[in-house]
């Protein structure tokens, strides 16, 4: 039984706060039409604070694709390798225990991945599987998850280990001036996060079934265009309602385990955004309280992207977890869109 | 037993052969210090054609990182359809009888992936995993076989698709002149192939052990550089030799299996270069004639990255397939530098 074991995350040192980031988008957009309606969507996100791998004046000006590239690649080099130790110290295994590296990010791209660095570096034996994935968004942290389960449930005694690396704000561009950037703007944040799924042993969640549901012609919704200024996020305004066709989804793979959606211990779900989480917890009929741990990282942190669930899951560790074989619900949404959806029990 | 059945393989109407290849660096080149050394490797390539998405003319003009990808986009919207029906109905299965899609691809950038519109397009169900891997270059044709025979392990009914769309003369760099770059320049083809791995049932190669391997520090020997104007390709003059370090994992894998490596039935090797399958037969302590698919392969399409594996096995199938039970083994190379390795018998 696959188990996924507490998660390490690290936020970077760089703080904005809402109150500066209400001040940039009134001295950067001073003239923009709909600047009343961007600012009322950014402090409805509720993102109180978010960690940046630079600090703002850098994080402002747009160095080029390629120098950006070339930030993205030195900051994660330079952070990563401290989240993986402390994920692996937490699942009390070494890196020569590791078969298989989930590598997750989409804010930076590296051919070959960070995961061949990582092997060499970091004393991984030369076997790991690499399974970089940059195309699934935020839905890649539900989908490493689920990836890694599958893979202890094909090698019953392998380790997966699980990396999403997010610097959002360098994605930050300028001249995009659509509400729906502007929006992204204060919305999204920097995090590094990664777990160890043990194929026996343990503490966390015991992974039990997992499956994705890609939501019938939304394949624009969320999206990147990709241009000379590097990759460009393009959010169409019917995303925030996405959760009407999504809970269906969440109730089907809980009904088809004999669990009821509604009725589950716990809930670690991608803070996308507060009408996110609003709306599934209307649409499943849970207590808004269930979905507590999403909602500090969504507060303290902003939406990291994929490292969201491991976050958030980190978060319940912290509060202690739950009871011996509580039930529960993990589940990552992004562009497709796209919700990567997992069942497990606590595992003490 | 997860098996890959006959892969489906479509290449580019527009061709350009060794002749003018030679003739366009002469052109290009006239007063290049290492022309006549660029010529002379080009040569030894021994790739007779190669098809690639656009007529020559286009292909030799750069309109941009963002023209270049929409390009990628357009053609691959176009062409992979085609390819997924035939790889479909030569493993008797239709879209929704597939559980999973693997996309792999290192020449074009989207996100989503193409998986959520081949999904939306194409009457797959809207639970179909996507695994869209862009940063194993062309070991990933290796790699979604052996995420695939993962992934029917873990279900034993379950198929998967693999779909490998490469068009590397989407990047080609005209500002680009080294030495490597301008062999890159005479050895790359724009190809697509898929192919279905079925958990039961099916004719082809039944997966019976999966491997990868990294071979330490080589990290930077292949690689892409992110620029405003796209991927850069970059080549070490050292990976040529790679076979020497890599033949042992070959080996070791073999051996785990309680086979001989110098004594398979037969051999689907990714064909980088020919100096890769001169040393690998070497190494291996095989005959050249043993490497004859992915010879095939090399000298009609060049080096196809990703599909050159699933390129080959179509040609063995093309060839009669071999007899039931013959042992074999499947192996593609990229960046990392990695091998991804596969063993498995005919399955008539």
């Amino acid at each position: 039984m696959a188990t996924i074991c507490r998660p390490a995350v690290s936020v970077p040192e760089h703080v904005i706060t809402m109150e500066q980031t209400l001040d940039l988008a009134r001295e950067v957009h001073a003239d923009h039409p709909q600047l009343d309606l961007a600012l009322r969507l950014i402090e409805n996100t509720g993102v109180k604070e978010r960690h940046i791998v630079q600090p703002i004046e850098e994080t402002l000006r747009h160095p080029g694709f390629e120098t950006r590239n070339a930030v993205y690649e030195a900051e994660a080099k330079r952070r990563v390798p401290e989240v993986i130790r402390r994920a692996l110290a937490d699942a009390e295994l070494r890196a020569q225990d590791i078969d298989v590296i989930i590598y997750v990010s989409c804010t930076g791209f590296m051919m070959p991945s960070l995961t061949a660095w990582l092997i060499n570096r970091m004393e991984f034996r030369s076997d790991t599987r690499q399974i970089p994935i940059a195309q699934l968004g935020c839905a890649a942290g539900g989908a490493a998850v689920n990836r890694a389960h599958d893979f202890c449930t094909a090698y019953p005694t392998a380790n997966a280990l699980i990396v999403s690396c997010e610097f959002c704000s360098l994605c930050y561009q300028p001249a995009d001036l659509g509400v729906g950037n502007l929006l992204s703007n204060g919305l999204f944040g920097d995090g590094i996060a990664a777990a160890v799924v043990r194929g026996t042993g343990g503490t966390g969640i015991t992974l039990e079934r997992n499956a994705s549901y890609l939501v019938p012609d939304t394949e624009d919704w969320i999206s990147y265009q990709v241009r000379a200024t590097g990759f460009h996020f393009q959010l169409d305004k019917r995303v925030p309602g996405t959760m009407e066709p999504l809970a269906p989804a969440l109730k089907e793979i809980a009904g088809q385990h004999g669990w009821d959606a509604a009725q589950l211990d716990f809930y670690i779900i991608h803070a996308g955004g507060p009408r996110i989480l609003d709306d599934l917890s209307k649409f499943l009929g849970v207590a808004p309280e269930a979905f507590r741990f999403s909602r500090a990282t969504l507060t303290e942190y902003g939406n990291i992207a994929s490292a969201v669930v491991l976050d958030a899951l980190r978060r319940m560790f912290d509060d202690g977890g739950a009871h011996e074989a509580a039930t529960g619900m993990l589940a990552g949404f992004g562009p497709g869109i796209t919700a990567e959806m997992s069942l497990g029990r606590w595992s003490r």
